[in-house]
Parts: structure tokens; C-alpha cells; sequence
């Protein structure tokens, strides 16, 4: 599958994903001082899902506990329900779906969790007209909230979208607040950052554009926040609150993510979907943190929509 | 809501449910001697859902280090998706649910993790005709398997349907094995039990003896296994795959579960239905038992459709 079949752009954009999976965990394995290990895969010929890819997981390192960056190019006979909800009209179409995702769950409760995606889809509709849309976003999921970072990742995300209008910062950030948003729990995931989908407006060249900015940002948002908070001394307490918030993480992911849920109903590798997942995690039962301590400042202050920038 | 609007047995069965939660969190606050913390909500006039319960949680004690149960009544103006999957013609309708769930996590790798549900849903057809129906069941899920307790809590699971019909333990059985499957891992929960729903076929009085018989029977399946196996030696090895295996039934609930996703959709108590949640879990990429090793064993001879009885 070097050659797509649905767009004539793809393997411009595959060439981009797979440098950017390198350039990304190659800056993380340094700071870690661990190796990723590198695992590709092929669906195998009679699947639903055909496709491949290229699984990159840095597990029990002394700064990343779990960090998994997926690289993966799939192709199926029919699009599922998830990829659709906004384009009613490729229900069911053939389509290819390349991207590469992140989750980085660090092992200091003062380094926020992480997450990236840039997504090419291509589809072809019933009239036979391919239709290519674009993908992604990043947003920070702090245990302890630092202001400066938060500022610092949203002032990142919005320095990338300039040129490509003034109103992508504020249309992602609000849609990325709104995405990561557990119902559940009336509760924000995390401080945001930006997403979006369905995204064509500016036509191929100039979206595809916008994609990479964001995707070549992402070293430039999270690795100073990774500096400045990696040896914060923290003990069993904070460790404690960073393993029970880890839970919404998970909440999230499994329940409400249309990312997951494509990649899982779709018959998506397993293990690569589920990079996403953390190392350890602990559920507890009416976990309220008493008032005035950093744990309610996290839910007061941190986990609700607010202008950072 | 002591009365019920929809159903005029709902009175009886709410009293045998109260009593349920109460004889089994007995039976094993004693077995842990540790008591349960018992905790009495009520939703807030003017949330979609109305209702109350009673949550039953015990965190840390030494033979389970978290053991919830609950007993919830809800009301709510319309049946949700999840619940109308095989019965469209009410879909939407306004309806009344109760039952006692749980979801037990020993800390011993060597006691299996287990899960025991009872409930009557009752709703108002568009005909104003209402229409009530049982759904329950167990099952077991080991992280070392053990021929003898999966044969003894088959043998009782079909001991307590017997005097219902021998088509019922067949049936349910094959039910269990069919929904307690996690289609993303090709991979049953556990070596599982019985299960049902829409069940109404023997009338309402001996649908709910059978009801009955099915909660009744639950300490008689689980309490001789928690026995044997409660003191059993183990080390570091065993409670990491404890707590990787531990991550399927997170999967399981939060992708799979028609109950968990009846209550996030239909404005349920999360802590409440977050209850089966463990307390302690862990995801690692790739990790496949060697072979020949009891932790391979519990794929290939328990994970598995089997008579058991």
C-alpha cells in the first residue's frame, strides 16, 4: 500500500507522517534516555481492515512511563458510523485513513499527560468524486496546573494556526474544549489545546499545510513544559491524585472518543488504538479533593473552558 | 419514589432487592472484616433522570480491595437506545429501572474478580400498555484458572434456574458467553456464567422467582471459591498480570456494556455506575503470556466458549 488509491496527494502526506513519527520520538527518547521500540504491522489479507503501520511505545522509562506514538495507513470497503456523523452522504463509502496519534502518560504527577493527532481521511462518495478532509489537534492534561504552561501550550497552538486565518485558533480552541469534554462528569478533560475535522476549507494544498504546522508545533508546546516540571519532587500523595485522574483519561478514550471508537468498531489494531491507554491507573469511589488544596485547584481553576491566550 | 408509578409489582421487588444488597455486602464485609460504606443518594429534582439508591462500596480491605454493590431505582420521561435494542416499539417511552449490580475485585490474583446483576425495567408502550421485564445474571472472571471453581459456579448458576425450565441454563448460558465477548480482543471476559434480559416469557410472578433465585444463588457461587483460594501464596508476577488482565474488564464496561452505557446515556450516577471500575490497573503493549505458563493457560483453556457442567 506505498501507492494510494483515493488520493493523488497521500503519499506526499504519508512521507510527512512517517518523518514526523520519527522527529517526535526521537526528540522524547532523548529526553527519556530510552529507546522507543518500533513495531510494524500489516492487517493481514481477508480482514475487513487492510492496511499498515508503524507502532513506536517507550514503556517504564524514567520520565515516560507509557509514551505510545502510532503511525498507521488503513484502507476499507466502508466507512463506519463514527467517521460520518458530519458527512451523511459517505455513509458506507470505501475510504483510507493515514495518521499518526500520540499519548504521552509521564511518570511525574507535575508533567501534564499529552495527546496529538493529524489525520488525512479520503473518501469516495456515491457520485464517484473522491473527497479528502484533514484532522487532528493537540491538548494537555495536567494532575497539577501550572498556568505558564497552560498559556505556553495554547500560545503554541495559536502561533501555528496564524497564518492560516485568525479565526482557526479560537474555532479549534473552543471545538477542542467542547471534544474533550466528559459528560459523564460534567468535567473538562484538561486544559485543551485545539481540534478540529472534517476539515477541507482552504483545499488541499494549503490544508494539508495547516496540518503540518500543527503536527511540527507539537515539540515546540510540550518538551519546555517536560523541562521545567520533570524533577519537581513529588511523593506518594501526588502520585496517588495522578493515578486516580489517569481514570478519566481512560473514561474518555473508552466511552466518548470518535478516534477510538472508528479505530475499534472499524476491527483497527488493538494494541495500537489502545497506545492511548496509561501504564497504571486507580479507581476510587467519591475521590473529592478537600478545598484549598492544588488537587481542587486542578478541578476549579484548570478543568473548565477558559481563554488562556 | 417509594411507590411505583409503572408497575404495580415494583413494591415487591424493590423490598427483595434492598434485602439482596444487604445479605450479600453482609456476607462479605464478614469474609473481609472490613464493613461497607453505605451511601444513600437521590438525584436532584429537575435532572432528567429521577431516582434514588443506595451504594454499598468497600475500598482496600484485605481480601478485596474493592468490592462495590448497589441498588439504584430511576425513573426517567424516555427509555434510552441501549435499552431498546429488541423491543423498538419502545423506544423513547417513559420508564421505571431497578436492581442490585456488583462487581467484586479481590486483591488476591488467585480469587477470581466476579459480577452479579438483577433488574426489572418496566415502560408505558405508546398503547399506555405497560410492559415490564427482568435481566440479570453472574459471571466469572479468574486471572488464574481453575477447573474446579468454574465447574462449581456453573453447577450452581444451573442449580438455580433448574425449577424455571431445562431450556434456561443452556440459554442463558450461551447468552453470557455471547455478551461478555470483547469483539476488539477476540476474547471472552472470563470463563462466564448466565445472563438475560428482555426476560418476561414465565409471567411476571415466576420471572420474578426466577429473578429471585438467580440473586439468591450468587454467595453460593462465589463464597466457596473466595475461600479456597483467598490465602493462596503469591508474588510480584502474579498481581502484575492481575493488574494487566484487569484492564479487559475496564474495556469491557466501557466500550461493550449495554448497563454501563444504559447509565452514562440515560444521566445516570457515574460513581455509582463506576462502581465495577477496579481499583488498581494497568495496560502494557503487547503482552502475551510465554507459552506453557499458567497466565498462557488462562487464554487457551478458560478464555474460551466450554461446557462446564
Amino acid at each position: 500500500m506505498a501507492e494510494s488509491n483515493l488520493s493523488p496527494g497521500a503519499d506526499a502526506v504519508r512521507r510527512y507522517l512517517i518523518g514526523l513519527q520519527a522527529s517526535i520520538t526521537g526528540a522524547i527518547a532523548e529526553i527519556d534516555g530510552t529507546p522507543f521500540l518500533s513495531d510494524a504491522w500489516q492487517k493481514e489479507p481477508g480482514e475487513t481492515l487492510q492496511g499498515q503501520g508503524i507502532t513506536k511505545i517507550l514503556e517504564g522509562g524514567p520520565v515516560f512511563e507509557r509514551a505510545g506514538c502510532g503511525f498507521s495507513q488503513v484502507r476499507g470497503p466502508k466507512l463506519p458510523p463514527s467517521a460520518t456523523q458530519h458527512r451523511p452522504e459517505l455513509a458506507g463509502a470505501p475510504f483510507e485513513a493515514m495518521g499518526v496519534s500520540l499519548v504521552f502518560h509521564p511518570r511525574n504527577p507535575f508533567v501534564p499527560t499529552v495527546h496529538m493527532n493529524v489525520r488525512m481521511l479520503a473518501a469516495k462518495g456515491k457520485a464517484g468524486k473522491e473527497v479528502c478532509w484533514f484532522g487532528g489537534g493537540m491538548d494537555l492534561t495536567p494532575f497539577y496546573g501550572f498556568e505558564e504552561d497552560a498559556v505556553h501550550f495554547h500560545a503554541t497552538c495559536k502561533e501555528a494556526l496564524t497564518s492560516f486565518g485568525d479565526d482557526k485558533y479560537p474555532r479549534f480552541k473552543t471545538w477542542c474544549d467542547e471534544y474533550f469534554y466528559l459528560k459523564h462528569r460534567s468535567e473538562q478533560r484538561g486544559v485543551g489545546g485545539i481540534f478540529f475535522d472534517d476539515f477541507s476549507e482552504l483545499g488541499f494544498d494549503d490544508s494539508l499545510a495547516m496540518l503540518k504546522s500543527v503536527g511540527d508545533s507539537f515539540l515546540k508546546a510540550y518538551l519546555p513544559i517536560v523541562e521545567r516540571r520533570k524533577n519537581t519532587v513529588y511523593g506518594e500523595r501526588e502520585r496517588a491524585f495522578q493515578l486516580y485522574r489517569r481514570g478519566r483519561y481512560v473514561e474518555f478514550n473508552l466511552v466518548w472518543d470518535r478516534g477510538t471508537h472508528f479505530g475499534l468498531q472499524s476491527g483497527g489494531r488493538t494494541e495500537s488504538i489502545l497506545l492511548s491507554m496509561p501504564p497504571m491507573v486507580s479507581w476510587s469511589y467519591q475521590n473529592v479533593p478537600a478545598p484549598g488544596t492544588p488537587e481542587a485547584a486542578l478541578y476549579s481553576q484548570f478543568l473548565v473552558r477558559k481563554d488562556w491566550v
